[in-house]
């Protein structure tokens, strides 16, 4: 959608009459008056700063009323956040943050032309006082001070890498007027200097689901006096911006079919729907889907495995590293193929148990506990093997089928089957990396034909981007807000029940799984039984 | 109407349900959604600042979810301004403001029993850079700094005495919540830190004629952070928000009856009309009405001569000078008795001349001008003789004139006569001292019955201080900013025959005049002709 300049976006030019005798209303209620005309939003529903107010009449008079002005909406008022000479040529800028809890990215945008000028990432500055959300926020629960402090880092850190973000491009960060916010519901409530100390606990409230459009200012971004920062909307504790801002980004939201859209990670956050409704869940898959489980599970870094296969017919491993490095550990989307690919090699078998009877020379017991020797010693890059002992597998299974189980409910909830999904997709940092087909063969995720599985790359900083390239997909984001349902799920017996029958490889349930099936019929029939 | 605290103001109580699993929203949402409820307002249309927000969770918990909140509203956005637990003694307060170019007047009000609490008024700062608001408009035109200046006085001023008043009743400026303030298009600019320039040029273009509910801390005033202040809105640059403030606390836009009200100074501001339409003008009457043309004439002060009379019969002058003190000087009030009485004795011809025959001792000629001796030198406080020259009264003769071709064109302007005129307000700080019956006397008033003129007092205080207890009353300023008409006077040759004939005493048709007539046939008829 990026190339259509066409479309109007936050910017636009307005010649105004020059005021007269007969038409000597005041220069604030001129540019109100035609700005809402040419918007077709009530002027009382708009808004300009003290300080614009202020300047107006010589930016109106200086360019001879004929101006350009850059705006922001989100629910209720419309603010101008910015107003040119015409034929000037200073660019309104926007900033899409995608604000992830390890990462976070920064992408430039000109509000006009509506093209990226620049993107990087970052490392996110919390990390610094704890790797993962939980442990922040009980720091920040000890005190206001430690709140704060997690709060400054972050608009500390965004302030710097903005500033020479737009510097390396030769933009002053004084023009950036629109700014487009996605992350979680705890990332959000960090920006925005909001106590966690609530979401996390029974009943899990958070501070605020909406906000308005806020004065970049009055929350430490030093960026256009006038620029106004919207954060996506949260809906509850566990369904954050981020999840919107994906939303928008698929287009499930405006299609006949119905989609799936899953964001895996240590909580898999799951909406299901179409343009006239939508559910939404989010329950904890534990770490393990993102190898967090696993004493040599890493995130990609040259030497990690991301990719393997194991011959069926000699069981020789095959593994792939990022820049082809000797191997220091497996990122998570290769402990998803690793598992399959042993389940099919039948060195697991269907309760996810390895079978060292298969292949001795791969295994090693100590204290009870068998292990897989993914890599020798004298190959590994640290010089000692690298090992995956059964109660990793264990877990990833477990947290497999949690996936599954919360898959298979919300969709349940709705009186739909997986044959009716159209398009499946998968989203999130690590969730990108997933093989369909293994996640498929270890029954993480349905069975069901694998060009329907599509991965949405970072789709909260694409959905943020849009935010700022078309005003309609703002307005589109509070649409899915109020349509969404969202499904608690209860945790009860019957969820118990289906969660017991998914923790079997793909599952105790094998017409589920037909295409697996067929595959074992050429391979190891009787390992299903 | 200040003794209904049934009617709801800007405070409400509110007991919240507390959140559960099943009743889940974010803190923020509960409360708009409550409050939306309670005021049958959009909760979009609803804000709090950010800074309010962050305590919310707090302030929910602390109270049990039982709160008392005020809030504030113009067009658009409700904002929020406190919120407290409803079992706190905290009380919200609102600050009412009268910004008159030479004095000012706060009274602080209790948002939620309605009752004034502290009253006092003061010189307004500015007096110090020019006495009149034109040379106050000249200084800032010639630099930013300047404006600034003018801008940062008034503010400082502001601070300080809002805050000596606050201590003097043992509250703190922390608990101002609301702020209303009225004012003339000018002092409104300075206020709010707006370039006068353009407002006293052709063709007169005010910065903004309304404006939001600005942040008190956006303004440098030093009172609850989350305070808003409304700033009544103009129409144009010559009716401001006073006029609004005094329409809104005479009711004449409510009445099915046609009223008129008349803001009395150098400019006269004129509004007339009813419930369904109103039409306004405003011109200039000069200064002779407020005394600004005599040498001797001065704003009311111990020893100031506000009221005289003199006798038919012995033509001897009754004055009567405030705390009884030797004679100063004259108020603009008593000029207008003076003429009258001075009128009615014989001692001023049809045309407005000195007829120094009829009592030759009370006038000197000096220069071939003709004085009227009216206190001689052994009586007066500075040991002086106090002289009225006819020049003084052929000024104030042309500013009735002035006033009455306004008051004429207004109402011809819509077909209807000063016989229809249900209630006829006279106010402004001078026109609320002005004898009706001298005025009518001197045709500078409509000649009906005294008992339709009503003396509003300081209207603008009293508009402003309803729209801290009436949340309707700012609907209805903005209703009758709407429905207003606002009539340029046009003044062409019409104009300029209709203040001819209106240069006499008290006009050249007698017939608009026929209590003043009437009073003449049994003293002096021959003056009339």
């Amino acid at each position: 959608m990026n190339d259509d300049t066409e479309t109007p976006g936050w910017v636009i030019r307005m010649s105004m009459p020059e005021p007269s005798v007969d038409d000597n209303t005041a220069d604030k209620d001129r540019l109100l008056g035609c700005l809402s005309r040419s918007l077709g939003t009530d002027k009382e529903m708009m808004a300009l700063d003290l300080e614009l107010v202020r300047q107006l009449p010589r930016i109106l008079r200086n360019s001879n009323f004929d101006i350009r002005v850059s705006y922001f909406k989100a629910r209720g008022t419309c603010f101008l956040t910015s107003i040119v000479d015409s034929s000037s040529d200073c660019r309104a800028l926007g900033i899409a943050i995608d604000l992830g809890t390890t990462k976070y990215v920064l992408r430039i945008v000109d509000l006009q032309t509506k093209d990226t000028l620049f993107e990087s990432s970052f490392d996110n500055p919390q990390t610094e006082v704890g790797q993962d959300i939980l442990t922040r926020i009980h720091k920040s629960d000890q005190s206001k001070s430690n709140l704060d402090y997690l709060h400054n880092l972050l608009i500390r850190d965004l302030n710097e890498n903005i500033h020479s973000m737009s510097d390396s491009i030769g933009l002053s960060t004084q023009n950036v007027t629109n700014v487009s916010l996605a992350g979680n519901t705890a990332m959000t409530h960090f920006f925005l200097n909001f106590e966690p100390y609530w979401m996390i606990r029974e009943p899990y409230i958070p501070v605020a689901n909406e906000i308005d459009l806020l004065k970049a200012g009055d929350l430490g971004l030093q960026l256009s006096p006038q620029a106004r920062v919207f954060c996506f909307p949260n809906t509850g504790s566990y369904f954050g911006g981020d999840l919107f801002s994906g939303i928008v980004y698929s287009g499930m939201h405006k299609r006949e079919e119905i989609s799936i859209l899953v964001d895996v990670g240590t909580n898999a956050e799951v909406v299901l729907g179409n343009k006239d409704w939508m559910i939404a869940c989010a329950g904890a898959a534990g770490p393990a889907l993102e190898g967090g489980a696993s004493d040599i599970g890493m995130q990609a870094a040259p030497g990690v495995i991301d990719s393997l296969n194991i011959d069926p017919e000699n069981l020789a491993f095959d593994l792939h590293t990022i820049e082809d490095l000797p191997p220091v550990g497996i990122c998570g989307s290769a402990m998803i193929d690793l598992t399959a690919q042993l389940f099919k090699a039948g060195l697991l078998d269907f309760r996810g148990k390895f079978v060292p009877a298969k292949q001795p020379d791969t295994f090693r017991e100590i204290e009870d506990i068998i292990y897989l020797i993914l890599v020798p010693a004298e190959k590994s890059a640290t010089g000692e093997e690298l090992l995956i002992g059964q109660p990793e597998i264990d877990s990833l299974i477990r947290s497999k089928a949690a996936m599954f189980t919360i898959l298979e409910t919300l969709v349940g909830s709705v009186g739909v089957t997986f044959q009716d999904i159209s398009v499946f997709y998968v989203g999130g940092t690590f969730g990108n990396y997933i093989d369909p087909k293994s996640a498929i063969t270890i029954g993480m995720l349905p069975d069901i034909p694998l060009d329907c599985y599509t991965s949405l790359g970072n789709s909260s900083l694409e959905g943020a981007t849009m935010s700022l390239q078309y005003p309609e997909v703002v307005q589109e984001v509070f649409e899915v807000k109020d349509k969404i349902t969202y499904l608690e799920l209860n945790v009860n017996q019957e969820f118990m029940n289906a969660f017991s029958a998914a923790k079997f490889l793909p599952h105790t349930d094998k017409s589920r799984f037909p295409s697996i099936y067929l595959c074992f019929v050429t391979h190891n029939l009787s390992l299903l039984h």
